[in-house]
């Protein structure tokens, strides 16, 4: 079984809400911009959608996350913002990420522990075959 | 029938992400700053939070929104958010507000027109007796 | 003197954080995918864009609001939004604006009022030529 | 020397716009709720707030952040969040968190690790030894 999973991007547009004090992007958005590619990911190239997760009475809760900030962003940026799979868990997923400018310069770089949950009891359940399946897709699906 | 409803008061504070390029409070927050104080005050004064209206399959959805400002609020301030209703209708509410600094000055005021919405389908709904009654509070219930 | 100003278009992304708990756009973000809009447009519409006023010392600052919500956004979707001078006045302008979803149906639409200010003592300052002759661009800039 | 900092407790309300499609604090507000929590604690209790900070043109700019999620906080609820310095180093600090619920059950917690900043050039400076000092009070300056 391989441990080598893809690696997917998404372009994620700075918005004047992101901004803070010093002129750059908050750095509480940073997870926002990851999680909106995870989401964009999940349907895009994994091919299954937090639309039907949920529809099946699933979710993915972030249990932990941590990043590191290299570089700022700010207004008129857009981020790439690229994420693989590091491990598939029994009951869940490590995600890592990094984040670069338009002139590709790092930005911030990390991780995120997401386990799947029942959303009716918010319980951890184990990663069935099929996201299993998913999310080991080679092929970019662009 | 009186048409004279309460004003009602409660307390926001100004939040690092809530800063914009300039420094200020970025304008669309206003309006979270708003529906957050009527929250509160549905909850603590007219003793029917949005947990009952969600309980019973209803839902205030927001139609119109008007807003002027008249001063900047900054990292460090709480605004004072007073909403009172300005009526009441068949399908909804006219809601308006006023922010001041903690100086007493005006920083911005507008009104809300809402509908009372069954959430299974989005649709409006006649606001209920037991609705008009609990609006109608004239005591501070604090 | 032609008051027929061109409308531009940008699409702003939803992303997670947009959404409230009825599982929609949050009310408050559709000011900020107007201001997005905007920003982008000074830049690519008009090529003047907020750098370019901040660093004369000028900031545009938002006076008036309003909006009508018509339909609702949900994660997932992509809103395009159309913006167009209304009217160019003496210190500010007045802006129009409607968004719809990929379906092309109208989401919301509404206007703003802006203030041309000096940043650094806040007050209102006359709308110079060269902005006047820059907003009034007529071929679309893309 | 003692290593052994105070720790110190701030209120955050949970606003509408904090909620996400679960029904929950969206993750990525914890991270502003931190912040929220170090900008008021930096003024009450350290007694030298932020814009001591700019007016010397200096800031802190967040370097590593990482949090680990326990229970969700929803629509309602006021977060109590506690910081304390976990050590003060040559350019920067790490200051360590947790929040609890009103039932005083833990949320979250984590830590940031700061780099004190020039402003003007983005580059770390050396903690001045004022820094030190008010960052080391003990008592509750409340």
């Amino acid at each position: 079984m391989s441990l080598d999973y893809s690696e997917y991007l998404s372009l994620v547009q700075v918005r004047p809400d992101d901004i803070d004090l010093f002129g750059h992007v908050h750095s509480a958005k940073y997870l926002d911009y990851f999680l909106a590619a995870r989401f964009e990911q999940m349907q895009k190239n994994y091919l299954c959608g937090m639309d039907e997760f949920l529809s099946r009475g699933l979710g993915w809760f972030l249990q932990d996350f941590d990043i590191s900030f290299k570089r700022q962003l700010k207004m008129g940026d857009v981020a790439n913002v690229y994420t693989r799979i590091i491990s598939l868990e029994k009951t869940g997923s490590i995600v890592g990420f990094r984040m670069t400018n338009t002139s590709n310069k790092l930005v911030a770089d990390g991780k995120g522990k997401f386990a799947l949950v029942d959303i009716n009891n918010a319980r951890a359940v184990s990663v069935p075959d099929w996201v299993v399946e998913r999310y080991s897709v080679k092929e970019q699906n662009t």
